[in-house]
């Protein structure tokens, strides 16, 4: 038998120095965003409350590459470059002629992709003098990455987390304290968007984000960190696609077939798509771009492409982006990451400009997909990428009927030994698909404001 | 500034083919293992119950090397060869001249070294047409590990684990389910052993084992799985120091001043220093060897070297070993791993040569390290290893005092995310340090077999 490799390792010193900036690669800008009261679109002024200059002139630059500053790329070497696995295991239980690769972001100090961008916010706020970051969460690996982060940059740090994955996982409010941050549960009795909401609430991440903006705004040395949704955040994750073009290089691969990911406010789906979609507009290869949503959360495949609130309360600038309205507060499910009423508008200008596609899979067909590749790979993906999992098997099932010998390539971007109780409720046969009627879809969206 | 390297690593190429043994190596062999009925030295016959022939060869072999089978590398290569860390911002943070690296072991599918042996031991079962493994979990990294290697190789796995963890952590009861194992909790009804306590029994190592060998002993199809103290666990655990070796001449170290290790049974321990120890007894090197045990279970540093049985109620050979009595049961201090009354017989012998030493540390000093280290460099020790961690900073901060620059190599043999309550206790000051009275102590040797 010959020895076939699972990994593909990159050196600390083959670890990308620019993030890649998509945007004047694409045949349009993306729509800008627009201040709420004036319906203009916002300035730099507009944002220097909440982010230092550096991250704004990121958030709307047109240059290609941008530097990874040093003490950024140090840091990185912690956990990077991260390693790119073939599912020679998983391919073999399925049986398929497909070939899958995963990259695996999950060996992060926070389990996830999160710190890629939480460094370097962290850094930016700490060289311009700022003293604090508050943040919000949901399942808790965004907030975990800016917990250490600060730790890093000497930087305090204070978590807003959605009341149902806190109280779900205590484990993440642990680990929030134990690199230094402090965490509280939204809606929280803290700040007037909290206020709005009863106290039991099971929140949702646009009142968590409006709680850690009101804060931020209110504080000359405070400012705030967003995890997702944002060009600079999706301009920092792109270390993901441009480690796995590398790796994939290494393991013989020219070209890949597809690459599916999972989409929660994009950040994810973003930094392993962009090198892709570079390569693909370039004409070096053709890979179809999919992204992978719950059922129950469908801002891609159901919401609507249109000017809305990034948060609740409607504090944030209005952003054009495929949403459920700004006051949908979705199921419980179990990839809190997930449950976001938009999505990244980068991400939203890219769907409708045709470069990607997007699917909706409920959450009992993701969690059997992830207890496959326990059984297989070994590694207990987090909620979110058991979505982008549950894609990729079912296109490596297709290549089994049509024996297409496929190149998949998909990011498992956390694990999930912090949620485990969703794996429980799964065995034990526990879990339901709660969908998303038209009727409850219609009345979230009728309060999304008309921009003309 | 010079860039320096954090992460050493071999590609799966590099991956040691072979386990050392040590024994050969000694200037004596460890006294045998003895019938518990006739006190005579037991022989394969003896242990055909429980082990398949592979592993009780290999338990008794003389052989300096044993070939790794192809099927257990491929699997190891989901995994391995696992990084070697150097802690720069550690060693910043604490201002040392030392250089201190970390061999992490977190990132195999249990989250620690465990797998190491599990693999090979249901590989061999399986081969041998064994059915099902048997076994019993502490704080549920061992658990897992059998759990994962029997999906792999189609055994079924069943899991004592002791009470006192079963309570505290049912993320491991829903990892080892989400492997495909079954899991109970020890003392149980199941077994006559475990009916002899009191079903709310906070349980211990010992009556775990007695619990999984009655199982195994009762049928023909089914065998045992033990995760550390005898030989042969020990022996596929020397990959983590034959690979630290090839690391650390990849960081430029030729020598290390020291070795530092946690011990529960000593699986991690060998796996570790084995190999250092080899290099030591041919003069190419001189580390001292330092194991670092929970001043609340001191087998090394306060029990007794003498034959004793490796369970409670007395169903396996007599060993010779550091032990505190094998009715002991240690308080239900967080580090579960290393609530063992003995300690290996082959570490204990090389201990009584003068081979190694050993140091005790409580538990507050282990996770003040450990916030320490979580806060520089990123990842969160499980509780065992923060015992190491403890005696790797002591050793660092003697070197600030003296300007030695010596080096330190540890093993960080798992991670923490299903230990975090224990981390919620400290944070919060809740963690006492119970030690061990010297009363509890003889009360505890007093049932000890007395051996001619």
């Amino acid at each position: 038998m010959a020895v076939q490799q699972h990994k593909f390792l990159l050196d600390e010193s083959e670890m990308p120095t620019r993030w890649y900036n998509i945007i004047p690669d694409l045949p349009d800008p993306p729509p800008p965003p627009l201040h709420p009261a004036t319906r203009e679109p916002v300035g730099p002024d507009d944002l220097a409350p909440l982010f230092p200059a550096e991250l704004i002139t990121q958030e709307v630059s047109g240059e290609r590459y941008i530097d990874i500053p040093e003490e950024v790329q140090e840091v990185y070497r912690l956990w990077r470059p991260s390693p790119l696995f073939r599912a020679l295991r998983l391919e073999r239980a399925l049986g398929t002629p497909a070939r899958i690769y995963y990259k695996y972001e999950g060996v992060s100090p926070a389990g996830s992709h999160k710190p890629n961008t939480a460094v370097p916010q962290a850094f930016y706020n700490a060289r311009a003098g700022v003293r604090k970051l508050t943040t919000e969460t949901g399942a808790g690996q965004w907030g975990t990455a800016p917990a250490f982060a600060c730790a890093l940059f000497g930087l305090e740090c204070e978590v807003w987390q959605v009341g149902a994955s806190y109280d779900s996982k205590p484990g993440r409010k642990t680990l929030i304290e134990t690199f230094g941050g402090t965490i509280h549960r939204s809606p929280s009795r803290l700040t007037a968007a909290g206020r709005a909401f009863p106290e039991d609430h099971t929140g949702s991440l646009g009142i968590a984000i409006s709680e850690a903006v009101e804060v931020a705004a209110g504080s000359d040395d405070t400012k705030y960190a967003l995890g997702s949704v944002l060009n600079h955040v999706l301009l920092h994750q792109t270390v993901i696609g441009e480690e796995a073009l590398a790796q994939l290089r290494l393991a013989g691969e020219d070209s890949v077939d597809l690459i599916v990911g999972c989409t929660g406010g994009g950040s994810n789906f973003g930094g392993l798509s962009f090198p892709f979609i570079r390569e693909k507009l370039a004409g070096r290869m053709s890979p179809v771009i999919r992204a992978v949503e719950p059922a129950s959360c469908p801002s891609l495949t159901r919401g609507e492409y249109r000017y809305d609130f990034g948060d609740t309360a409607g504090m944030t600038p209005l952003l054009k982006m495929h949403t459920l309205g700004h006051d949908f507060v979705p199921d419980p499910i179990h990839a809190g990451g997930l449950r976001y009423h938009g999505m990244a508008p980068l991400l939203s200008h890219i769907y409708e400009l045709g470069l990607m596609e997007a699917i909706a899979i409920d959450q009992t067909e993701c969690f059997a997909a992830a207890v496959q590749f326990a059984r297989t790979e070994g590694i207990v993906p987090a909620p979110e990428p058991t979505h982008a999992l549950a894609a990729a098997i079912r296109e490596a099932v297709a290549c089994k009927a049509s024996g297409e010998e496929k190149v998949i390539v998909t990011a498992l971007c956390g694990h999930g030994m912090l949620d485990l109780a969703a794996y429980d409720s799964y065995l034990r046969g526990d879990m339901v698909d709660s969908g998303l009627s038209d009727e409850a879809l219609a009345a979230a969206l009728a309060d999304v404001p008309v921009v003309a």
